[in-house]
């Protein structure tokens, strides 16, 4: 294992200290390893909070700030957090109006946001939750039942943390993160495996000539299996299931991730690939991303999101936002 | 060979394509491979142009735009561009008050871009250059004499772009530039290979249980191999040999740079390392980055750049900058 690592156990925290170092505007819980802005916002707002195993960067950590999430709640590498530290964020944040949960649908992130809402609605804090399911690729998988939660999770936190900036209320706000949910899809891959630092050797076996179609965020399986392509095919393998789940003609937010260990330069090339495969089939890319936004640490490979969008969420999308992963109009 | 491709030889032009499309406040000359912005800057004010070699994005293409460059001239993979594309970016975003060129420290590039000043001036555009040779890690390398230009290349872009943006005079960019050039250090390591499209294999083989200390961004020979070393052992070979050439005491802007294939979390557990190493020299870090700034393909490792900051550095820094790859305060 080849990494910028001491001990495999103090990976987390001691990449923790490196965020705090780095951001100011940012403050650092280290004993529940949850990530707040240094100024809250104002009393009376709704405050969105967000986690899940770490491993993903920037997701969610880096998503914390002005215009996107309130607190990040940072498991260790490809492991639930566990609910007293949910619990902790979610006190940490809340100003008086709610707090909303963002949670992929993982069988340990969803348990664990769901006992954490209990125990801080015992506390009199309302909580509202949107469970993120958008991988079309598999239904039920290694730690879900149901559709994977992967890159919509980077669009909603977003749209969701505009909604609340500017004071849209709970109900309002978890409404429009199950619409969002509703109307946007991912499908993924990999040239290589990732390896977690605590097992110290990939967590599958990718023959040099072989990608992994459906992939999962943290190397679980995907689809299947089949001789490495070219470019232009791996789009229309990205494409092809999310165009079949949705109806996706009209203006969309599209996302080209990098997995964490592929070059720019290949995402950019994968994005050319992909808009005349989604422009015909009727998508209109309204806005769009390219890069490394939902990693699996060091995994080659890419996935692609589409959301359908209308003028009320490219509104949203639009508004300023401040943190280390996305920065616009501030 | 595992990359998100089709034809190696088409990279380059496949990869600007997907510029184009993500992007369209910039403009992208196929012909010529250059990277202009939209909207021209103002008439009157000094234009920045850089490039090189392809393979290290985000730089350059990614750093076009307000506050940044004007044009990015893309070479093939690790290939200089040839003087009439460097020519012809320059003639594209000249404002009748002159061009700063911002060449990396290679031989194939410091000959190109003096071949295209020539040109310019011959046709009455006043060219400014500026030679970035940051890199302490070796005197005279594979394609270079003297000391390769490395991280620093991305601080001063921006920082040189703020001072085109505010309407300095051509005369005073040089001298900012050499300045700035003058007062910042980096040095590179790597955990793996990268692996050129065209070549289809490594670059060279770093067994499993080596690192190689003072890398370049191409993949050429750094100072010498050790065995794989914990994050804060390769951390201090960063810091002495930036520090034994560099009387850094004061204010700085230092970047943990990612070399493309080491993911986030690492990064910033090495940043979490090399801030208290440096802060115990007297080194205030005033501004940081921490990410991947600029690459090499998909080599896994890291590289840091130290730069002795002014107040009038840090105001510089501070300004407007809306590109790619990096962006704030517009």
């Amino acid at each position: 294992m080849k990494k910028l690592i001491n001990n495999p156990a103090d990976v987390l925290a001691e990449s923790l200290r490196g965020v705090a170092l780095a951001h100011p505007e940012l403050s650092v819980d280290f004993e529940n390893s949850v990530i707040t802005r240094a100024t809250p916002k104002d009393a009376g707002k709704v405050a969105v909070v967000s986690g899940g195993g770490s491993g993903h960067e920037p997701l969610h950590g880096g998503y914390v700030g002005v215009g996107m999430l309130d607190a990040a709640v940072a498991g260790e590498v490809f492991t639930s957090p566990t609910p007293d530290r949910v619990h902790a964020a979610t006190k940490a944040v809340d100003r008086g109006a709610g707090v909303l949960h963002i949670v992929k649908n993982y069988t340990g992130d969803v348990l664990n946001f769901e006992m954490a809402a209990e125990l801080a609605e015992m506390e009199g804090i309302e909580v509202g939750t949107v469970i993120v399911d958008d991988d079309v690729a598999v239904q039920d998988s290694l730690y879900t039942a149901g559709r994977r939660g992967v890159g919509l999770t980077v669009l909603l936190e977003k749209l969701v943390g505009a909604a609340a900036e500017e004071g849209q209320d709970l109900a309002s706000i978890v409404e429009l993160a199950k619409r969002i949910n509703g109307q946007g899809r991912s499908m993924g891959m990999a040239l290589t495996s990732c390896t977690v630092p605590a097992a110290g050797k990939p967590t599958f076996d990718l023959p040099e000539d072989q990608m992994e179609i459906g992939i999962g965020i943290h190397g679980e399986p995907g689809r299947h299996r089949e001789p490495l392509a070219p470019a232009a095919e791996i789009a229309r393998q990205l494409v092809d299931p999310i165009l079949a789940d949705l109806d996706a003609a009209g203006p969309a937010i599209v996302m080209l991730n990098g997995m964490g260990g592929s070059p720019l330069i290949e995402l950019y090339l994968m994005y050319g690939e992909v808009v005349p495969l989604l422009e015909k089939a009727g998508v209109q890319i309204a806005r769009n991303l390219v890069g490394d936004y939902i990693t699996s640490l060091d995994m080659a490979g890419c996935s692609l999101t589409v959301l359908k969008a209308d003028d009320e969420l490219l509104r949203l999308w639009d508004a300023p936002v401040s943190t280390p992963g996305l920065r616009w109009g501030a």
